[in-house]
């Protein structure tokens, strides 16, 4: 504990981490067994989560400190994953920085007022108080111990596309002819996002956690050439706001985007499920540890199914620099708790 | 027009579309100019076709031969596009085996009994009186002259995703579970989607449709493993069903199927916009043409921006065996359609 004596200020719960499983494979050191945790662990595929959440919008759950641990913990405590997730959601900073949204049940996050000119990027003001993060991260890391808490915050692109669209959008037309037609206002709401974010994961640093995760859950809507020119490099500057933790740099749909999403500013890219583990390896290259990448659907489809493709995205994962198992997306609500926390068990055992 | 000697039965406009660019294109010859035309591009973004549909249920519209004509021709009339696509559903084909679904407005196929056993394969019947297909067929070809209409059906997959999940799906959950988990009612059920699919397609053939499409809105869900081993297969039952004319096979997020896709079976392959097109003329080879693949949100980008993004993709069509232009996907419903009008017009001046 070396670095406690030079860095008085370093919380310990980040350096209790440092040998767990997750961290090691994540740094690309040998691991006992391979590391798992499930994007949407904590949320309604628990019967104790959806408990808690009755009669609580999804804006309050988020900014209530025992809430935001008690969620947090929950799966840890039931599934036994080797880290838990922050509970929270990709669009909470830019409520909590002034802007007029909600997240509506069955649908998702709504902007009343749509983002469509250079005006409205003054829309998203300063960040509040985050003290209800800073008190939730203590509470969970207490309780944690030497096992990993992961920050997350959402990529531009995706939290952009809900300014934009005022809503989930399957196609993203508005955005996208925001982004090819005004570029310069392209990059200044991006730009904007993104200082928000990266402050709202420094505070998650700051107060803790020992690794993040940036989501850019539609950025397989992207054309490579797009992605990379026009939006990788404002994730970068998030990324690179935390260099102290080992990040991890995860999207949906990004079979073409893999390669390039492999960036120096993050040691893990996620790969989703549409992928085949050993393919997204080979575009990843050797200098990143990959996270993934079962089926979400796997988990309905019975034990045997279930195993037979986790032990095979388990051997594929042997050929990476280091591998964290998870799902492909986030658990699907109808999910069986039983069924998630066998999964663990199952990968720890292989 | 010997073959009108030696086959007195084949139609004549099938004969009379041999030299249209679109077929031409497609067959891997020379083209005056580059051909075009769109998904969807019968549909709500044409005024005359929402003034059509006022008070029309679209299992009805799809059923009444005077409204298919006059719906299939009206994108042709306005936009002089080098092809028409029949007007119907993916799902009309089961509706009419005695399937009890409905096309819900805003939401799309519903199965009121969603199919989970053996028992419900026997609930897709024989395929009812098709004669307003063909009625419908010989009175848009008579008005088309030589330019081809292009036949269509759903692929075996995404019409069972339906089925099976009961509606529109993001996961397609319980669909994949069933194609792990029971493998013998799975090849079961798509098999007898693929017999009712193709006498669907048959009967266009018959009636005198020059090319037909697959669509497999739902492909990109799967692993290529799966889509090859499990799925493929009974597409491709459909595909050598109609040998008569020139077959596409389409699909949305396909880029890690794009190979296997190419089978030899069908003379073109659909692309859609995640995937540059020269990367996915190399993945399809030599031996087949392609047609695709501008985002349906350029529509939305302005003149200059769309027209950029067009003549990049007709530039990339040239290294494939024949290209027909259209968009990755369908057009979408908020579409200007005098745009659609001037990116017809631009990309014959190309």
């Amino acid at each position: 504990m070396s670095d406690t004596v030079l860095n008085p200020d370093v919380r310990l719960p980040r350096d209790l981490t440092r040998d767990s499983d997750f961290i090691r494979a994540v740094r690309g050191r040998a691991t006992d067994r391979t590391p798992v945790w499930f994007m949407r662990q904590a949320g309604r595929s628990l019967p104790e989560y959806r408990r808690l959440r009755e009669g609580v919008a999804m804006m309050e759950a988020c900014t209530d400190a025992a809430m935001v641990a008690e969620i947090t913990l929950q799966p840890v405590r039931r599934h036994g994953v080797d880290a838990a997730i922050l509970f929270s959601d990709i669009v909470l900073p830019l409520r909590l920085a002034g802007v007029d949204l909600d997240i509506r049940p069955g649908v998702g996050p709504v902007v009343e007022e749509p983002f469509r000119s250079a005006a409205d990027v003054g829309r998203i003001g300063e960040l509040e108080d985050l003290s209800f993060l800073t008190e939730a991260i203590a509470s969970i890391t207490d309780e944690l111990g030497d096992r990993p808490l992961i920050g997350f915050c959402g990529a531009p692109f995706t939290v952009a596309s809900y300014l934009i669209e005022g809503g989930p959008s399957r196609d993203h037309a508005l955005t996208k002819a925001l982004m090819w037609e005004r570029p310069q206002l392209w990059d200044d709401l991006l730009g904007r996002v993104a200082d928000v974010c990266a402050q709202f994961l420094q505070t998650q640093v700051s107060a803790g956690v020992s690794a993040i995760q940036v989501f850019d859950s539609w950025a397989g809507a992207l054309s490579r050439e797009d992605y990379e020119s026009r939006v990788l490099p404002h994730t970068v500057r998030i990324l690179e706001s935390v260099p102290e933790v080992p990040r991890i740099n995860f999207g949906t749909g990004t079979g073409e985007l893999l390669a390039v999403m492999a960036v120096p500013q993050c040691e893990v890219v996620g790969v989703d499920h549409r992928v085949a583990l050993e393919d997204a390896i080979a575009r990843i290259g050797p200098d990143h540890a990959v996270q993934g990448n079962l089926d979400p659907a796997a988990l309905f489809a019975g034990e045997q199914v279930m195993q037979d493709m986790a032990a095979s995205i388990v051997a594929q994962g042997r050929a990476a620099k280091g591998h964290v198992f998870n799902l492909g997306h986030g658990v699907l609500p109808g999910t069986d708790a039983e069924v998630i926390s066998d999964l663990v068990a199952y990968v720890h055992s292989l």
